[in-house]
């Protein structure tokens, strides 16, 4: 099931949406009672139903959520003309370095927390995740084109180079969360850089 | 904390280990009771603290199991003096695209299943998802070595390369779980060929 909540979102069904979000990334989807949310978000006990059909409805809508804030953030930095399209990547995955090896980070990567577990349990929330991944990493092949340009380097299909790269950043965040250490995000880095040829030879 | 059982598992706990691994590979781990695994592996309910102390202990010595199985069929291969060093590393890589890509393939990732999830909930399994993935990163290291001196590469730092590799084929799996799709790995095997200049030019 795919959810209906993204463009129709109530005004409650965000604030349940946004305080679930680091409880979910604590705890995973599983873990995690409707209770637990409900009580945080200070909602009557026994109306969840109210506001989501399921708790597979309430978790596709939960994607689709932080979608929709990941992308608004995405495209405010990648339309921001006043840096170079390197310098817009560059800060895009420095942002992501940054946020993903603090521990008191709010904005900790759903889409690291939540793929191993829930792709097999729902096909909804697989959908969401599907379909908000695509959409980064569309964003982004866009400005790597652009940034090879800049650099006047050839990348061969910039659109497999962008997956390459996000899923070697996915990969490296999930073993910094095993090795608790942001190691794995500096060897992503240093990949990246690479890519775009800015280490010196 | 970490396990103790690698060691010593006993039969039974092997038994239990070996028939809970294709359900939490499903499931995850919060969502599988424990008495689902002792009924599918004929063990009286109410009988599991006799073989483990708790359901965290049970992850870690499940994570350690795993693992085991794991170095002990890398080691095989690696030690095949009947192939080079880049047969052996392609043929690791051939066996992970094939066995994640196969819906019904009994040999999934534990890592890419369990990491997200179970790294934030139990300090004991994340060490041992920790200690499982150095021991696989440090065995395929000297592999790459030995294949970088075959092809005559100059790689700079072959444990770099190797965990830049072994994160990216980490994402790569994660995201094929997410799109349903083996696209991921195939970028990821060319992304490993083109490393050991494999590709015409």
């Amino acid at each position: 099931m795919n959810s209906p909540i993204q463009s129709k979102a109530t005004d409650k069904q965000r604030q349940i949406l946004t305080i679930a979000q680091p409880i979910i990334l604590g705890k995973g989807f599983s873990a995690v009672g409707l209770n637990e949310i409900l009580k945080t978000a200070g909602v009557p006990k026994g109306s969840f139903y109210h506001y989501f059909e399921s708790k597979e409805q309430f978790g596709c809508a939960l994607v689709d959520h932080y979608f929709e804030q990941y992308l608004t953030n995405l495209d405010r930095l990648l339309s921001d003309t006043k840096l170079t399209a390197t310098a817009r990547l560059l800060t895009y995955f420095e942002q992501w370095k940054t946020t993903q090896c603090d521990d008191t980070s709010q904005d900790k990567c759903l889409v690291v927390k939540l793929s191993g577990e829930v792709t097999d349990l729902s096909e909804g929330m697989r959908l969401a995740l599907k379909k908000g991944t695509q959409a980064v990493i569309d964003r982004l092949s866009l400005c790597l084109a652009e940034a090879a340009k800049e650099n006047k380097l050839n990348l061969g299909n910039t659109k497999t180079v962008t997956e390459e790269l996000y899923y070697l950043w996915i990969g490296a965040t999930l073993m910094t969360k095993v090795h608790n250490h942001p190691q794995m995000l500096e060897v992503a880095m240093h990949a990246l850089e690479s890519k775009l040829n800015l280490h010196q030879h």
